[in-house]
């Protein structure tokens, strides 16, 4: 094997494939990054055995081959050689040679043809998104998954496709996060649970420009995300996801619309007070023209009031700023809108057009300090 | 006590004085931050026994006095308040209370007069220099200050004051480096051992611009660093430094000149081949033409040659390759000169002008991979 690509190409190139090799592996091989060299295509494959991503590198190939690199190696040899053309040459006993001006390393490889494959996936259903859309998502909804696998279906986030409309779920079982989003088209009724994880570096490599698309195939057990010169195969959680229609209520007593930065600012103040790990919740007290956020601990007090428009009833309500917080950071209005029913039922932040929905359990209080 | 002043200046004062705030102390007062308001000057002051800061806050005063506030709690509190004009005012058994907009935050305080000062120092003899040069002496010399305590002295820098030269030195006993500075004026003889810790913190608060100065003053136990708004205020380092002049040498038998940036990237792509705290030294080859750098490891293998102008004998020689690089990069020249004797002794990387000169001791090498 031997290819002649830029360093920048192929510092982009490793730079997405290491987003699926394991930090911890029994299968050393996995370690590695997969370089195959045939019909004119080169292509970088890792493969965690839940995630697989495979790239196309743009460069000139002088000889056909296969080839897997320890990945940590290879990432931090490619980000040091000389901003020029790299050439990457395999040799006898799978030794690698990667030369780059007047410098060149010497690595032993491992056979390429002992590297497993992501699973091949038959591209059927499939749906198009643009890549900003999904990014957006990803990034408003990721924050409310389960961060430990007690129950693996929360780790995950719901894909639920429904004619033109696609709807993406999270919770915590504190918590639950939904985005509806509009498609270009209709597409046959589907419900898949992609893994968080898989979610999260998804939206780390994606570009995120408006113009350009993500494809996202489905099978029964995999998703498929195609865009730019890459492809994310990723296992599927198995199961039947909460029915969180059950769960969400459209009822309220009090509706409050207040600034979005005001709130998040106080709030975050208000965390200045909270030790990490005290389930103490923060106390919002609302009346017709204000909220008022009072909160006393160890650490010292704190008293703040931040005009709203209210419509009914006034409410004392405890809440995790956490949890308050990490929903309202996500939202891009200037204003918010916050449904209440009482202090024991949960609250909805929403928007008039539909396009998100985030509902919080509240916390009891028992006296106010 | 009461003043206001705007959240920016207070923060700005905050972070400086933060800069002494101890980590970990028995004297729970030093981790407070010291506010005093008299003579129409708001002060904040800081002190960990060793090193003490003083700084001057703008602001309006209503009313004097004097109080002690936790220094993490405040820093925090600060920089999360509105971009506002900011009130802080103490009330009865030393409760502090800090508005901002419709924010408050009350906190207890500590009695101010518990609060040690830092020393009170005679400012008699004393040097002018610019705050850039300062900063850039600081951050050119102080790589090479020994890291552990074994040796307190080789903790600290020396600071030789000679007519109108003013000479800094730090090493660890594996390399020295040495800085000359032409002062503006002539002074009288002395030398001082400032702490690198105290370097360290100065250098961080240190605008750096070429137009405003510091003015160190010097006692038998301590220095004072007054600059800005701010003065702080050193122990000194007791003892006598070591005689550099004894441990360097002028005499050479090779003389190379090298592109500084090559170099140092070619010894930080070596340095991916080498595990941490191996000791193996990184090998270089020096003949008419080129400097040949080798390495063979357990992790790989690497090569690299750099074009050189070169005066007198070949040599191989070996270097740690991080007190090779961290010399190298605090230097500003396109181009180094390095002078070596032989394989078993000091090398030198010094300019024709005398700014600067670094010394590193090689490592021994068996056999050549």
């Amino acid at each position: 094997m031997e290819i002649y690509c830029s360093k920048n190409d192929l510092t982009n190139a490793v730079n997405i494939v290491s987003k699926a090799v394991p930090s911890r592996t029994t299968m050393t091989i996995l370690e590695c990054i997969l370089i195959t060299v045939s019909n004119g295509i080169i292509k970088l494959t890792s493969n965690n055995n839940e995630l697989g991503i495979e790239t196309v590198l743009k460069g000139d190939i002088k000889e056909n081959g296969i080839i897997a690199i320890d990945a940590k190696f290879f990432s931090e040899v490619v980000r040091k050689l000389p901003d020029n053309i790299v050439n990457i040459k395999t040799g006898e006993n799978n030794v690698i040679n990667i030369s780059c001006e007047n410098t060149s390393f010497v690595k032993e490889g491992k056979d390429g043809n002992d590297f497993p494959y992501p699973d091949d996936v038959e591209k059927k259903d499939y749906i198009t998104i643009s890549q900003f859309t999904l990014k957006e998502v990803i990034r408003q909804t990721i924050f409310s998954t389960a961060q430990n696998d007690n129950n693996k279906i929360m780790t995950g986030e719901l894909f639920d496709i429904n004619d033109n409309r696609l709807r993406v779920i999270s919770l915590d079982g504190h918590r639950i996060s939904i985005r509806n989003i509009e498609l270009r088209q209709s597409y046959p009724s589907l419900k898949v649970i992609v893994p968080g994880k898989t979610l999260n570096e998804i939206s780390k490599i994606l570009s995120g420009e408006i113009e350009k698309v993500v494809n996202i195939y489905f099978t029964k057990s995999n998703a498929v995300f195609e865009f730019d010169n890459t492809v994310v195969i990723t296992r599927l959680i198995e199961g039947e996801y909460f029915d969180v229609d059950k769960m969400i209520s459209t009822e309220y007593s009090t509706k409050i619309n207040i600034s979005k930065k005001e709130l998040a600012d106080c709030i975050d103040r208000a965390t200045l007070l909270v030790r990490e790990n005290d389930k103490k919740p923060i106390i919002i007290n609302i009346n017709d023209i204000e909220l008022e956020l009072k909160i006393k601990s160890p650490i010292g007090s704190m008293n703040e009031r931040i005009s709203i428009e209210k419509e009914g009833a006034d409410l004392m309500i405890g809440f995790n700023p956490k949890f308050m917080l990490e929903a309202i950071r996500v939202i891009d209005d200037d204003n918010i809108t916050i449904y209440f029913m009482n202090s024991k039922a949960p609250c909805y932040i929403k928007d008039e057009s539909n396009k998100y929905n985030y509902m919080i359990l509240p916390i009891n209080f028992n006296t106010v300090g």
